[in-house]
């Protein structure tokens, strides 16, 4: 084993593990590094923010997926940072030897320079964000249940989702349906469906990745749930007590407890040392410049893929941060390595565009297709059947179609759980 | 209503939810007030600890359970004390009156005036004790995956349970399977099948309140799975890095990172609040004494139910802490106050035993019905049976149902995540 060429694989995301699943058969080994024990099913988060799912539904433990795999380690470790001149991944506790990295460890939020609105806005990245977020948005029901002054109740029951796409738009309407459905009977002296949900994005239209058409369909139907969509709006300022919003030269301030931060994506920390190491240059959003075979300048050895990479593909724009494009250069990477083990050389990266989905409510999703673009039920439907088509382990796939099946006929969201540090007494 | 009898339960466990469903269509108007917002089945609790089961199954929201009850209100609230001369309930964040108040507040753990033990010996009460426990039992195998020194990896691979009774027969057996099975592949370095699995009973046997009988066959079954068990052993203490057992004359000190609490149980603060407030007596094990209709003496406004009452049944035993106990008294309180408020009597509260269920593992598990006592795979068949008929919701019941099917089946455990505050580096 110890000469045979070592692959390590940083961050267990769609990337990282499909890189891993392709080299598994490949005379290589492998060591996958992941500061989580679990690969998560990132897309339907938001699911779990909003109490439809469990984490363990669309979290599956890395070394089950790759237990087959010989060839492959999986640690458990956070990757603190680079030594490209040895080769070494630097570990929080120790370090690791590679002859060829693949760098994909994702990306996190950003705040535009305002890192203290995370306080008060939690982005949705993690599984400890999205049961926090299910806990604070939870515990602004509970507390409006309990609240007498009629100022503090409206801002208890006032949600601000900042960011129009797809997260913001698909947690905006998970939103609009637990107020309005799940929890109308719930209450004694509020009424759920009074919640005001506000959708703040900057450009001017919701999904602003989609094409116009799909754009309005879906900022008509986020409104039909109730959510009151602003587009051209800037969000200034996010304290503890409120949002300022600013829309053209009108400012407002909107009091509220609940924010959800959908916005800005940051690349994560390892790719600015990846850059610093490699001199590989880094954009605004902290993403790696990366050559068309998806390696670092100068450092063929050296991969970085997903949503931390800088790939400009062939219609000229950057790769969304999103699955697919993540997938399938794991895959392009793992191939990549064996052919040049094998002496063979490889074409560069070609991103096969399938499309893109995103779903708003019950019965309610866009999909571009690219040759093809669909609204409402149809697209809604095709996007159950991707999402179950995509969840790693088949036992995940049945359990979560039995949620789905039981909440689409119900409206009701099992899940919705208050956990985490003892929340009493209520004080958002 | 503000004329109407006013009932407060505090506690959404099964007594007080048995109570409030009672109470449903009583002319009372019922606030029940817990600090978790969902009623959790405390017997598979156990299972979200070793990883089978996610948090959401075995807990459903109490809003949801009772939302059709419109003489019902739920109060997320923790309640702090009781001002019994004038009728109120303190919470946390505020007060309560009542003309009748249940109890219910139920049990925690006690390490027998040794309260600095509960750093390293976690017991299983709430979901977080039972996710930390979860993450507990990973990172124990995680970390032996990367130790080398060879004393350590011994320690990370030692599992001591304290206790003998359900949990803590439950727990081993299910940790045996876990290491035996479940991670059977998952590892590189460690043969996870290897782990040491000790479970430490004071008395004489497992399972004492069980018939001899059937303490023989469980202690059988759990040494089958390969845990070594130690009755007649006392802790005398508990460190980061070790246990220390004594047995006779004789004291060993287990070098371990890994001490699962299912010994002794106290009840919660609220009871030796009433017991101040009233004159009721209340025992070692904190629970308060009632009368043969569950209130406290001299305070026929006031019941105490669950797992907080110490209730000497007919055969002269107090009732044990269990589930059943507490349904009835909750059930029984209910019917005593609609009767009282239509001016009848009640007669004293009757429990009426149905037996006792323990399961240890796969087709493993005890059943004392009294009239029967079974072993074996009849034993685990009913006790399946059982839970799933009272696992609350139905969706739930569904969603456990095909977990466990597929857990039998397959041995994977999928649930087996590791949340919480960031674990890295690795030091348990």
């Amino acid at each position: 084993m110890a000469s045979q060429h070592r692959v390590v694989i940083v961050g267990g995301g769609f990337g990282g593990l499909s890189a891993a699943l392709r080299l598994g058969r490949a005379p290589v080994e492998v060591t996958l590094v992941d500061r989580c024990n679990y690969h998560l099913f990132q897309p339907l988060l938001y699911q779990v923010a909003t109490g439809t799912l469990s984490p363990a539904n669309i979290a599956s433990p890395l070394r089950n997926i790759l237990k087959r795999h010989k060839n492959t380690r999986v640690l458990l470790a956070e990757a603190t940072g680079i030594d490209a001149a040895n080769r070494r991944v630097i570990l929080s506790d120790g370090s690791i030897e590679y002859d060829t990295l693949i760098v994909s460890t994702g990306s996190s939020h950003q705040y535009f320079g305002h890192d203290d609105w995370e306080e008060f806005a939690r982005g949705l990245k993690t599984v400890e964000d999205a049961t926090d977020m299910r806990r604070r948005i939870l515990l602004a029901f509970e507390t409006a249940e309990r609240e007498t002054d009629p100022e503090k109740l409206r801002a208890y029951m006032t949600f601000v989702i900042v960011g129009g796409g797809p997260t913001g738009a698909e947690l905006a309407g998970a939103l609009a349906e637990i107020a309005r459905d799940t929890l109308r009977r719930d209450f004694r002296n509020i009424d759920p469906s009074q919640a005001r949900i506000i959708l703040v994005e900057g450009t001017d239209r919701v999904l602003p990745v989609y094409p116009p058409k799909l754009s309005e369909a879906a900022r008509k139907m986020i409104e039909r749930l109730g959510v009151i969509v602003r587009t051209g709006a800037m969000v200034t300022d996010v304290k503890k007590e409120s949002v300022t919003v600013r829309e053209g030269d009108r400012t407002e301030t909107i009091p509220t407890r609940t924010v959800l931060w959908a916005a800005g994506v940051l690349g994560s920390p390892l790719g600015r040392i990846v850059a610093q190491e490699t001199g590989a240059t880094i954009d605004k959003a902290g993403r790696v410049s990366v050559e068309p075979d998806l390696t670092v300048a100068g450092h063929p050895e050296i991969y970085v893929i997903g949503d931390l990479a800088n790939f400009v593909h062939q219609t000229g724009k950057p790769l969304p941060g999103v699955a697919q494009p993540a997938i399938q250069e794991g895959r392009y990477v793992a191939e990549a390595i064996a052919r040049r083990l094998r002496g063979e050389k490889s074409r560069p990266f070609h991103y096969f565009d399938k499309g893109n989905l995103a779903t708003i409510g019950r019965g309610a999703a866009v999909a571009d297709l690219n040759w093809l673009q669909i609204s409402g039920f149809p697209a809604w439907l095709l996007w159950i059947f991707v999402h179950l088509l995509y969840i790693v382990e088949f036992q995940n796939r049945l359990l979560v179609f039995v949620q789905w099946g039981w909440f689409y006929l119900t409206f009701d969201r099992s899940a919705r759980l208050i956990t985490g540090k003892n929340p009493l007494p209520l004080d958002l």
